[in-house]
């Protein structure tokens, strides 16, 4: 156990250290997932390459990759178990997009509006079942038990938000709680799998376990406040998509604690689907900064992400942890 | 290996002997069914009983208790395996209906209508991850691997069954494949893990396999001739279903194969959705029975049914053989 103090935040963050330290790795991953997203049906690898090689962050992977540096694991086995894990973030994301009918993600048309509801439902099932054959050839029971543990967590997360969805009086508690099953619980899983095909300790798979879920908490809370701040430069996802699903996430929650009665039936009105304007959604804004909604909402960001920094510190310094814990830190100054 | 002829066909096969068989076991099978859907989420096991309770014939997991009375086996373990087995099948049953935008199944309203297709896309995504980790649960990397794969098989055979949609053209090659890809692959699988279990040979497994693969090509090709046939008493889905999607099924494959100019022409708009009348299902009925569509589509059921009491000849001759060699005539009798 090491007893320094995990460093303070750097002035600039930034994910520069993390994709050096796993850009040669991730050479690899990306060929595992573009050899096994093929398949005899040509429509399977045009829609999955149509997410796939749109330019995605390759987060959770990295996680994984990363996590395999900082335990000093010298095979290769991360390779393909990192792909699994973007095969089933994938999948998620496919099928999120079909259940919220967007139609924009990363700058680009969606799946679902490209290439149709039937194929992308059929094609997040397909990159699942792709999944857990990448881990059956790994072999690990282990590894499968973390992460389809993870894929029925992440499913209750996803059906939990259906059901808070529209429902003003949506806690900040069943908030946490959902965004810790619907994006912390595959962010835990990918960090946590480092330390299993290194066999580590019980201690080091749950440190690694805690970074990747505290920065998955950390990580969705900062999309949400950006989803509502004005000043945001960068945008995770079309503005205003939260708002006009009627998406209880936290900006939203603290606006309506912070509000009076009036700004409360506003809403109220909103949540429930009767208020989708654009003058709604600049009202909307406005409520939450004066109410500091954006700010609060990544304070609590930066509270999961120290959590997820401090979890590291039972490993020894150096390039990896140094990586780590920018790349946490980086995850809550996006957007500034 | 036995030399014995496998008997002809029985005057009026039932599913009563392999339900008999089954029976028992079948009820440890639906308690942890009903156990493993459960979930904190109350709309998710309200969504998934509502179909598992649907009265579905369980006819998979039944081959894999069928398949383990066969070899003899004595333990458990295929009880978990078999309720994953049905939650494959639930799954993409959930699926299937949301891709189709299917009204009714099994006489009841589906789940997409009833709780829409959000939550029906997410709870297949559920029940999916629940059946790996009974398999995980179960900890044979075998049978894992003989899921996993079936899975990415039965998702790529929706795709390219989604792919013909419409099209004319499509060959009885090609539907033979999609059919032994979405039906037959979990069929065989089903049954194939019940050697598994058991320990038993290579040839023991391969020809469980077979039985369960050639049966379900034949179980589908059933359903496909009873979708189109004007004398059936039992309809397994809404009449019509079938015509109306412009699915290529092999009654209308056969039809066009087999009629003139003019009613190729029909069945060109009628498969491109241009003929959706009732009328139009009435004429399309007469074809097929003008051209004994149905009836050789029965045959070609025959004939896969067959091949999979044949498959059996190497076991020996027993109860459960015998029950399952009259299941695969049941299945052709269906209907009539």
């Amino acid at each position: 156990m090491s007893a320094e103090v995990v460093p303070l935040p750097v002035k600039e963050p930034s994910l520069t250290p993390i994709l050096s330290l796993t850009a040669t790795a991730m050479n690899s991953v990306n060929a595992i997932i573009l050899d096994r997203m093929q398949s005899e049906i040509p429509l399977i690898p045009a829609l999955a390459g149509h997410l796939i090689a749109g330019g995605g962050k390759r987060m959770r992977p990295m996680l994984t990759l990363a996590g395999a540096d900082l335990v000093g694991y010298q095979g290769a086995r991360h390779h393909k178990l990192a792909a699994a894990v973007e095969f089933i973030h994938t999948a998620t994301l496919l099928h999120d997009d079909v259940v919220d009918g967007s139609e924009t993600r990363r700058g680009k048309e969606t799946a679902n509006i490209v290439f149709g509801n039937p194929a992308t439902v059929l094609v997040g099932d397909f990159l699942f079942a792709r999944a857990f054959e990448l881990m059956v050839e790994d072999g690990s029971l282990k590894v499968l038990k973390i992460l389809s543990s993870a894929s029925a967590i992440i499913a209750q997360g996803e059906v939990d938000q259906l059901t808070a969805q529209r429902r003003i009086e949506t806690s900040e508690e069943r908030y946490l709680h959902i965004i810790g099953a619907k994006t912390a619980a595959l962010f835990a899983a990918a960090s946590r799998i480092s330390a299993v095909v290194a066999e580590c300790s019980e201690a080091e798979e749950r440190a690694l376990d805690d970074y990747g879920r505290n920065l998955g908490i950390a990580f969705q809370l900062v999309d949400d406040a950006i989803d509502y701040d004005s000043s945001a430069a960068e945008m995770g996802k079309d503005r205003g998509d939260d708002f006009r699903e009627g998406k209880m996430t936290l900006p939203v929650i603290l606006a309506y604690a912070r509000g009076d009665d009036q700004e409360r039936r506003f809403w109220q009105e909103a949540i429930a689907g009767f208020r989708t304007e654009d003058e709604d959604l600049a009202h909307a804004v406005d409520l939450i900064r004066r109410h500091d909604c954006v700010t609060a909402t990544r304070e609590r960001a930066r509270h999961f992400a120290q959590r997820a920094c401090d979890a590291l510190s039972i490993f020894p310094d150096g390039s990896a942890r140094r990586a780590m814990v920018e790349a946490a830190q980086f995850a809550v100054s996006r957007g500034y």
